[in-house]
């Protein structure tokens, strides 16, 4: 089983980005982390990281037939991309939303997600440690449904 | 520590109600689950179900000093209830959201969270295995806080 | 064949309360002439009113298996309850939604009815009579379908 | 006593027109059907369907004076149409405003109607037999104010 | 110089219909009163009503070029009739819109005017009077640009 | 009888003021105008213009006893003054609403009156012959009502 | 194969109406060109125009059974017919929708069409060549799915 | 002069919840000052606080002729609860809202009332001070109009 | 302490105006209580009324070092003056909102205060008797907070 | 004459992505019978398919002067793009708006197009022949107005 | 060639009203300023200041055929006067629009300027000096456009 | 002290692109004018175009520690990129807002800023000489709280 991570725009300032919102973890140690849990899990697992619309959607066209879920974080995109909806939906890969902050306490622009709706299952405010708990809950997902 | 678990309106008919939306795991399954990952874990952890709004409120005022975090499934009072909003805010105790359908691909109604806005994390469409991850999210959480 | 009358809040002062409005007759008579066109079309029947939107949960919860369809009023709750909602939902019975007076003529906040959507009929305005002519259109229903 | 049933855009075509929703009887079935009920109960009855708004406003003001109350089916011209509003508040004659499918659980489009503020009482979802149980609650109510 | 007055649906009740709203004249009483009037101004008049959308459409074609300009109440088609509204731009005539009632203290529906932004003017509230106003108005207007 | 014309923000502009809109009158020979017209009509009549809101209030109370009626433009304060509609309920002199162009033909912010509400009677689009127009109509509602 | 096309209000007046808008051809030049188009195509056709509401509904009953297809361009009637969209629907006949302009550089009333969600495709803006590519689409669409 | 207090969710919590906003005072002292004011007008005085808004309405109920006002904090209920709102029109008594902060200057879901509509009075922002001051206005007014 | 009591737009002509709406009281009569109540608190008072919102801008600014805080009843310019609202914030002067009748159970537009948000509390619907109430409130905040 | 065909995000996928909506033809069939269309018109025609919104508007621009139409699919870039609206409205190109899909019978967020209000025409729902239908109509289109 | 600069309610107040927000330069300080600057550009300069909205649009229509130009601050009326943008549109001088915060940095009700359509050009946010680099941007405008 | 002028979409095209709305100045003689004025204030400026929104995000993170101020022009970018926004945010650089046009005059979807609210200061309608007047505001700004 192989999984994608996908992370959107200006999430490759994370630790240095307003650290008392997003917390002091950087995108390195998020990805070394999920690593671990990887290897425990006994799963491939790769990442990239755009501030392109477009070059998400390379991204996911790309993955087809490679990946088998992915974990997406498209940051400020989450809240207006239909395109990129439209590609996880041709491409059909199951993905799980994950967001650093609880978006809901956020302000109105942020609480609506054009990606959610079509996503195997979203999960907010856990900080760093959520990407983990969104990866182990995806591949349970997948080894449920496989 | 000690956590308790919350369940809000119909959500004892679990199992029952329409399984292929909800899954096949009764309240029963959670709970038993849920007991064994909190030893795992090393904490205590109790369980209540309320069909009325009213008694949500008595319980979340209940467990004030008696609890150090709250997993919370509303049910249908999460969009639209003021007044549990109100309770969780004045006992103070953190608590997560806990889905097991991603509401945000069902009708519009279920889209809005009153509850979301002052909770530490959320999280949906994991299933019953939600619970598990949110037990897990939340204790850390805490012990990083703590 | 066993059909449930369930009535909501403020509906035990019928007689008392703006009888121009609501009519002279109390939940009483309504119930007494019910029981008679029960006997006539052969069907047992069992009546209930509450106050509290959990006691109607519990109620349509309790009625599973044992009720065939329901008759119901849900006063106030009508127009914004999801979660009495979710009970009928869950639970299955078919049921019909009955008004005393005509809510289209009435206040914008009583024209939207969140149980409609789900009923298998609905009446409004015939007064107390408007609950026999939703039983006998209840039954026939139950009847052609069964 | 005179009743006058008006069917609106479309209802010449029941029967054929999407059975599963608007079911098997035709529009002459159901006529029949109110013959019957009209000689039980004592009164007479008299039919006209019509595809134009306008015929239906003409319809309207020629029962004026000859109709003591009326059975009125709108069909799509129910949403929309403040011209046979002002018409039977103009000639003043009670009406019931009927529906064959419960227009609640339709399109948002479908869920609002014109005619309903000034309607006796609305009565939907029961099908063809709803024609049925609105003639009787209709003469009911003539008889008890008459 | 030739005028039509058209008036919409249910004008031809005026006098009956809700006097106390609508006064006391009838349809005939205006229409004898502005002959008077354009006697007076030296023009020729003449006058239709028509309860059909299509009806008024028909009638604003056919006095294309016999016609230099119109009075117009449509009824509750003022309100809806975006058809109307193509028919008089596709004409050209210039018209003036009438109504009996001062339009903006009823029910917000009635504020809506579809046929306004195209008038030359509008006038409301004058009763019967109002046509004459009207007329006057009219004719001045066309004397001055012609 | 007496009546009083009241011309609100920037009407003293008229005539100078986009002449292709407004006409090219100005205010002094719309005012001239109408001395004619009330001499003939056997009334006496007064006037004034007022640039602040304020002085529109203290003039309305000011006429109190001594008006019998009231032409009021109030230019752009009609859409947005809810103390000049107090001070006209308060007073209780009845008043006709004029503008001199078609103000359903401008821009949406012009489209709505706080005045049409509680006014007689209301006329638009017919330049400055309307005041004169409004002048007959209100004289003739006055003598009727009288 | 037979197609009809119908046409709805004021259509009838294209050339002489507004021609800098809707082009300098007659719906005699568009009828005439489609007669030649159809005999290329190997298909008959028949033509109709309506300025009433009912009237297009009584047209679209009378094809069932006898066109295989339908040309539309209900102008205003596009904007606001629930009952024309009733009709099409029971009718069932697969049918393409035209508009001479492109709606959608058009006022806002005039950007929302009732009849586009159940049309088979929709073509607007290309003038009276429009009719042509429509009709070449629908016989096209309906050889492959026949 | 029997005057009821009653108080809505979480108002238990008075003095520990969140003090810099709702003040030092618990609802114990609140009610201690408010029975040495019933004292000095020479009237009897009784209190409660419900959770629950089925509970509430029980209260209303139970306190019809035996209170002659009420004083009422419904909490976040005064937000949403119409059945609360039909059991005071229902029974008829005059009540006042009290809300200890000023509603207006927090979130807008807090600034709509569903119970201010037919309130005799209401009064906000005055802290534990207003009971008092609301006490005196509702007995003045009881005793001018009693 | 020095109190101002500030009336705005037609609040001269209380007792003459709607006094089924507003009380018998002049504003005159309340002046002369609330000199009393004055006397009896031991603090100094002074009056304005002003129809011109200029001019109640002008008082709230000459007020500022004079005045320990305000009662205001700024009439309908309650509902539209942000600069109002600037005058008293940028004077800082604590105030309390004061309104004759329950303005919430009025028309929409007199349900929102552009006031209130800044207000230190508000009070509505007590009569005359609310300006009393409201001074004792207002003294007792000031000799807490002073 | 030079007409580029541009297509949008995701369309290179067609012919995988959901052929029930889309259809089974893939990028390369429609551009290779858009060939010996454009042969058979004797025009010259080039093609690019971008996932990038810069991306087109790169394109857009580098078009100018050699491009003298243009057909545009920016499939979901469509429903959002102010910035591509700019480009093609700066660099002054006369283009025709295809989608394959009805997208008037979709989800909401389709039904609106940000890009229609400066199209020469528009069509949608002919699957991959309605590119050849725009062609067509777009070499008429210029060559009539050439 | 004459300017005139004209601020609106409460802007006397600068320096003392809420520094931290709008600066710690009075008015007369920003005036010397300008001055100073006119001086060097070769231009005469005016002022005023109003708290009154008559009072504004009286000083725009005194100012007509005396300045070239007008800076214009018109505090809270900003965002809801339309009588000024009357004078304004009516007298036709050029006017630049100044603030001395970013109002769209501040909450909603001051992000609507009803002045900014009409205006040349706009600036917020420079604090004091923004009115210097207003008074040059007018005036380059005014010589290249004189 | 180093500025860097970033400018969005279409702007390249300056000069060509509607000159009688955005002015005859190429981006190269805006920018030949900058350095000037930089000369002037003896700072150092650099600049940059960009077509796609991810390119933006990428310089805006590039002159991270290297520019102190930054001017940006959106473009049409301004009015939807929250990831413009969260990059601006996340660097922390302060900047100015500039726009050609006045914006506000402009249609309603430009007239919203996603920039503006995290701006220093913003400007619009100066022209090409708008970005030296912001050029000079923003190093102003920066001297004084540097």
């Amino acid at each position: 089983m192989n999984i994608a991570v996908i992370n959107g725009p200006n999430l490759n300032l994370l630790g240095s980005r307003e650290p008392e919102l997003y917390g002091p973890e950087t995108l390195d140690d998020i990805e070394a982390r999920l690593r671990v849990v990887a290897d425990e899990l006994g799963i491939s697992i790769e990442f990239s990281q755009h501030n392109g619309e477009g070059e998400i959607i390379d991204r996911v066209q790309d993955l087809r037939g490679r990946a088998d879920g992915l974990l997406l974080n498209a940051g400020a995109y989450t809240h207006s991309s239909l395109a990129i909806r439209d590609a996880l939906v041709a491409v059909g890969t199951p993905y799980v939303e994950v967001h650093l902050t609880n978006i809901y306490s956020r302000e109105p622009l942020r609480r609506r997600s054009m990606l959610a709706r079509d996503a195997a299952a979203t999960l907010t405010g856990f900080g760093a440690y959520g990407y983990e708990l969104a990866l182990r809950g995806l591949v349970r997902m997948l080894r449920i449904s496989g």
